[in-house]
């Protein structure tokens, strides 16, 4: 800590650095993932001390819940505005999902607790947003299964896309020369399940 | 380090010592996630000097890699002594899967490279185990879909396993009173896609 407590004369507005700090913390993720957040770092990158940087956020859990807040958010956002949602068409919201997750892999990551699981599992704010961005999910799922299947539904759908966006932005398969063709693919058969062939007639 | 550099007349024979070690590391990622390995710790754990464990693994990362080797046997055993996955049957697969990843938390994520992306990244042990565990799934597939389609089908289980496993042990959703039911009813979806509703034809 240096001795100028207060942090040289901002060049910013409240609200401005608070956004300031907010871009830098998510230029970060994206750099090194949810580990190399570091409220130090942040300040530095901003052109203010840490003491500025801590009157707008009590600590590295409180950014990182910002940032992942608005990851949701715009999560949400995504899947609301996928085209064709409205007809009860599950592709482009899952399409919109997966891409959301290797435009922003450290955020994405940051979002479902890597390096924060403590923090996060107690924060309301986190639960509720994640609620928010489920809701929406469920309100494609309503237009197409009745209410009593639409639970199940819907863990199924989150568990496909959330699972096929973090094995592709970690890296855990080849996905050859047209990834977004192959998420395509994926998701189709979220639609139609899995045929089985002449030589079984054993369903899952 | 202390002065004594080989450590405490060891109580373990060579094999023994590595086992012992790999064993603490375990326990270790079970108590607090892959971000709590430590050289020294599992080193006292086991009740020898850092320059003991040393002598086995050449440091974290490689006791790291050591003990995802472990997990990614392990599973393809699991998924191999599935009942009935040689009749191309996939829930009993997905039940293992699922299960061994909410047995063991902490080196599930380690699996996936949580802590130890970069190092996991580089690592061909580490791919071809992974593969390995993925031939089984594939082996799986074949008995029911036809070879062209083996690709896409392994990819859409696998994420929608993995996804599932990780939202659970991450604590991400409230699995209700019989979690179990709850994963057998969602892969159940994986065998037969999600139905269209008669007020839409759209399929996904």
């Amino acid at each position: 800590m240096t001795s100028n407590e207060a942090g040289p004369p901002s060049r910013y507005h409240h609200g401005d650095l608070r956004n300031a700090l907010l871009a830098a913390g998510r230029t970060l993720l994206e750099e090194g993932g949810p580990t190399a957040l570091s409220m130090r770092e942040i300040a530095r990158r901003v052109g203010v001390s840490a003491p500025a940087a801590y009157h707008h956020f009590s600590g590295l859990d409180d950014i990182a819940v910002a940032l992942a807040e608005r990851g949701f958010a715009e999560l949400a956002e995504r899947l609301q505005a996928a085209p064709s949602n409205a007809k009860g068409q599950l592709a482009p919201a899952g399409m919109a999902y997966v891409a959301f997750a290797r435009k922003n892999p450290g955020l994405y990551r940051l979002m479902f607790g890597e390096g924060f699981h403590t923090a996060f599992a107690a924060d309301d704010r986190i639960r509720s947003l994640r609620s928010a961005a489920y809701e929406v999910l469920k309100a494609g799922l309503s237009k197409r299964l009745p209410p009593d299947e639409i639970g199940t539904a819907a863990l199924f759908l989150w568990s496909l896309t959330h699972g096929l966006a973090l094995l592709m932005i970690d890296g855990q398969f080849d996905p050859g020369a047209d990834p977004d063709a192959l998420v395509a693919a994926v998701l189709r058969l979220s639609g139609k399940g899995l045929p089985t062939s002449a030589g079984s007639r054993d369903h899952a």
